[in-house]
């Protein structure tokens, strides 16, 4: 499979870790930074990766944060990505079978290495249920996307 | 505080349960829906309650489906809202001093009503840091939203 991976400078040790991992696995990874612990902007790590995950060029995303709920709206801002922030395999098999997630969200402040990898697991091993499932996945980018901050 | 609350039909339990504890705590509760037990969609009621809060007309919105992740996926669908699907109180509180999250999601399925409320009192207590994290919370409604699923 072919995973987009990202993180911020926070997140940067444990994106390394699970990319190397991922290789290993078998996968090929496109890492689009950080590459150190240099402070870097999560929002814009996080629309990359979700960009290149909504647009084909990647199947799955990866991204790491402190807490992950910053990559994780940032991601959400890009239509055709939906990230979920998991900090356990249950939430990232529903995650799949639900809501046909394609960007996972973890934050390096609050899981083991260990804990990301079996959530990794369980995201790249789950289909989606589809069925009625499909039919809100489809609503999630048929809204006229957002209120732009001009018009607030 | 005025705080909007939605709910699919998995987290309407939850969601009536912290409704009406957030009344009884003083707080004026906008309740969106749903009411029942029967099934809705969840993106909806996502974008519902992260636009009353971008458009300013509530301060703050809890969101709960079966896992959080949809209603976390739709509601940062929409700029201007930052949703923080929460497990725990530490991701509560990150999500408020670093990201100023003002919608935080809960997932009815993997969490209980007493922890619910234990994270709803972090998040509705805690400021926002400010300071280096607001150059990245504007970064997340400066960036050209999205691409539409027809530009795909």
């Amino acid at each position: 499979m072919r995973i987009a991976v990202g993180s911020d400078h926070a997140g940067f040790p444990l994106k390394a870790a699970l990319a190397g991992w991922l290789q290993e696995l078998g996968h090929e990874v496109l890492d689009l930074g950080a590459y150190s612990t240099d402070s870097v902007d999560y929002p814009l790590i996080g629309f990359e990766v979700a960009s290149r995950v909504a647009q084909g060029e990647a199947e799955r995303g990866v991204l790491v944060c402190g807490s992950g709920i910053g990559v994780s709206i940032a991601a959400n801002r890009v239509a055709g990505a939906r990230a979920a922030l998991v900090q356990e395999p249950l939430s990232a098999r529903l995650a799949r079978e639900h809501n046909d997630a394609n960007v996972v969200c973890v934050g390096a402040r609050l899981i083991g290495e260990e804990m990301a990898r079996e959530i990794l697991k369980v995201f790249l091993g789950t289909p989606f249920e589809g069925g009625r499932h499909q039919r809100r996945i489809d609503q999630l980018d048929q809204r006229p996307l957002a209120v732009a901050p001009e018009e607030r």
